[in-house]
């Protein structure tokens, strides 16, 4: 599994993931892996349709195998959500009751607070088909719903436990523009590095002829300059630079396309020759 | 399909989702039925394994017909993106190269802003079983990679383009915690109103002597106001709970069940004569 560090604790806490009457195996192994994905790992099913367990859940599952492990199956939602102090109801649709209604960052904002306060909670996800009825959601708190487009509002199970498991995962983070890696870490050139490059391409444009008309010289050479320093090159991206000027200034092609000579930043042709060196 | 409201216009714009060497045509209509949850409308497809089109793709899609219609398919990545100005490589491990990295939020809101000024943009993602190899990152402007369980990092594709169409739905609202319903409105109730629930409730407890010892009853009412303030109910919800406390005042079981008494809050039994009415 790409990325997996396997060395690295398994992360498995926080709300439980409550499925009422899911039909299909390979769904609810896609849920595994999705709670698996963003550290959760209390994964409950009210009287799966086809039984528990189940070989397709545990192959969709892709190694999620600690939250198809320790699934626990509940005849009714009554007993599922016994011991928990708050619930949430998953739903996409306007119910014609009197919950509160959240979106998902601020319903993984409420859990994350319940959780800290040690609360035990979870979030209730409706039949693939049909979704939650509304005595399912009765029995929760509160309602989560989806920013979904309105003319294509229905999430897959899987996808939609992806989602909660995500904001329950960025609501532990300090900071949701963190990444788990970042940018290898460079020191920008110095100065000196960059005016090291500046001439290193400015003589070889020059030894060629590059700088025509000569009073037109100082303006090009800005413009270029302009263009090199704009990047932000580092240490390293500077030598990698100065590699390719070196060979492009010291060796010419050994099997030449075309025979026009090269053109400037004017589009003037120079007539620099060309000759093969080695 | 619920809570999908056909009427609505679709929305179908913002990046274009490249995938790269898909493998599994169900992944690819998981992959368009995502988009079309999020609002985005435009799939291409770099050298699917088992070509195009695909049967298994528009099952899966689950009726997300216009993203399956659309999608174009493309020889070599080069190709595939070769109209974008800006594009993100989707991967879960660090890379040896110079990108920066970005978190999916960060991601979702440069993607937006590029969007406003007119630019064309993409986001890359990888074969199922190995993702983008180091010359498919080489071509995109910067990498986007998700906050998961470091323990458990490998994402399914479509779950990974439902990431970033949920980031990109999200970036494009003022404000992330809105939900497309809301609570049905219900006015708080009066004061008039609650106190009316104090009186009914009360009196209904006093003609049953809940109130003893005497000395005890400022308190014991204080308390029962306390606890049927808290909640902070509707008028509607008022109106409910006149409802049961006249129906509790007024009839008895009509098939008693147990013979004790009822208990008062201070757990003593009332001598009340619990006689059938009807």
């Amino acid at each position: 599994m790409a990325g997996t560090n396997s060395e690295r604790e398994l992360i498995a806490e926080g709300p439980a993931i409550i499925l009422v009457e899911p039909q299909l195996g390979e769904n609810i192994g896609m849920v595994a892996r999705a709670m698996a994905n963003f550290g959760l790992g209390e994964l409950r099913l009210v009287s799966p349709r086809d039984g528990w367990p189940s070989d397709k859940a545990r192959a969709a599952a892709s190694k999620a195998d600690h939250v198809i492990d320790g699934a626990v199956v509940f005849a009714t939602l009554e007993e599922a959500i016994a011991d928990l102090h708050f619930v949430y109801a998953t739903t996409a649709r306007q119910r014609d009751n009197f919950k509160p209604v959240a979106s998902p960052v601020t319903a993984a904002s409420t859990l994350r607070s319940r959780f800290s306060a040690g609360q035990k909670t979870g979030i209730l996800f409706g039949r693939e088909k049909s979704g939650l009825k509304n005595e399912d959601v009765a029995l929760a708190d509160e309602i989560v719903t989806f920013p979904v487009n309105p003319a294509f509002a229905s999430l897959n199970i899987a996808q939609a436990v992806l989602l909660m498991s995500y904001e329950w995962m960025k609501s532990g983070m300090d900071d949701v523009t963190a990444t788990p890696f970042q940018e290898i870490d460079q020191l920008p050139a110095t100065k000196d590095e960059v005016v090291g490059l500046f001439e290193h391409m400015e003589d070889a444009l020059d030894s060629r002829g590059y700088f025509r008309p000569a009073h037109k010289k100082a303006r090009m050479v800005d413009n270029l300059r302009a263009v090199l320093s704009k990047r932000g090159f580092s240490s390293q991206e500077i030598k990698v630079m100065r590699g390719v000027i070196s060979s492009l200034d010291r060796f010419s092609r050994k099997n030449p396309r075309g025979s026009g000579a090269p053109l400037n930043e004017a589009g003037e042709g120079s007539d620099v020759d060309d000759g093969v060196e080695s």
